[in-house]
């Protein structure tokens, strides 16, 4: 490729190792942020080694964040006896925005997966159990639907469960909006088995 | 969004800015580049900077480069006397790859689009006029087969074939292994005008 010069040829390179950005988009971001102000290219690279160089894990949940203890943690308003299982912050962060959960978290950092190799030790469930004190009251499963994430929320409950704290599992059924003519039938079947009174 | 920290919500939202990253993306990038090993987010950072701040226009060409004159216009195996004009480096970059082509090249970063207010003095045309000097034999328009692309080939065509230098443009058709049936109607014409005998 002596037909860009090395510098950009590099950025090419390095941009084209994230994930979802192929050749061509790499090519396309590269000409961009050349294209950028100066200022605005500082303010990406320095985001990215800032981000990089300051976040870590929060030393009770688990998620990512530039403190000991992430501001949910901190936070005394919220309920610390209810603890709600995701798999990573990018779950947590989705909870968040609804609002409506006013309990605390526990980030697992993945789920156990027998055809990946991940077992119970690689992902933070000993942190879990750990944190399982007299004032916790609930443990909320919110693994994803996944098989992967399903064998997760039942190991978890096999293993909470026996201490006497309250177990549950978010439910799944048809999305909000959803038309049932386009949902699977593992879905319908769901839905069906969770159907509450009305 | 205080269920991130400071720094990853800064970072997804410079990374937001890019072209084709949506909110969705940037997060997904954000927590790939933090979960990166250490030296590979400053190989990244560093070569976002780098390139921002070593590459500029070559003299000659206006292709990116990182030194006065871009490795193809240095190079005295190539023929100097057949330009080939191109709307930017993405463009040269592509004919470059086909590695048929042993002439230079003249970027003219953009094209002339009365639509977007971008006239003739907006894009490389003065620069393109002073090169063609006593050794130029051909100039190849080899700008976009889109209403801009052609206007601005129709122009520089006018502004060139008084000089008595030869000006030609690159065939527009149906592309090869293209299926005729998927093909629009324009194209289908152009290729039928511009056939040649076998």
């Amino acid at each position: 490729m002596d037909y860009y010069s090395r510098q950009i040829t590099k950025l090419i390179e390095e941009l084209s190792k994230l994930p979802g950005v192929g050749a061509k988009s790499a090519q396309r971001l590269a000409f961009h942020i050349i294209n950028m102000p100066n200022e605005q290219v500082e303010h990406l690279a320095g985001a990215i080694t800032d981000a990089k160089n300051n976040v870590r894990y929060c030393k009770e949940c688990f998620t990512l964040t530039d403190s000991d203890l992430c501001p949910i943690c901190r936070n005394s308003k919220r309920d610390h006896g209810t603890i709600m299982v995701v798999e990573n912050t990018r779950d947590l962060a989705a909870y968040e925005k609804t609002g409506k959960f006013d309990g605390v978290y526990h980030v697992l950092h993945g789920a156990i997966s027998p055809m990946l190799g991940i077992g119970p030790n690689d992902i933070k469930l000993k942190e879990l159990m750990q944190r399982l004190q007299a004032e916790v009251t609930e443990v909320i499963i919110a693994t994803n639907s996944s098989l992967e994430g399903e064998t997760t929320a039942m190991y978890i409950s096999k293993l909470i469960k026996p201490i006497g704290i309250k177990v549950s599992r978010i439910a799944s059924g048809v999305p909000v909006g959803g038309d049932l003519e386009y949902i699977d039938e593992v879905t319908l079947l769901r839905a069906l088995e969770g159907r509450v009174e009305l």
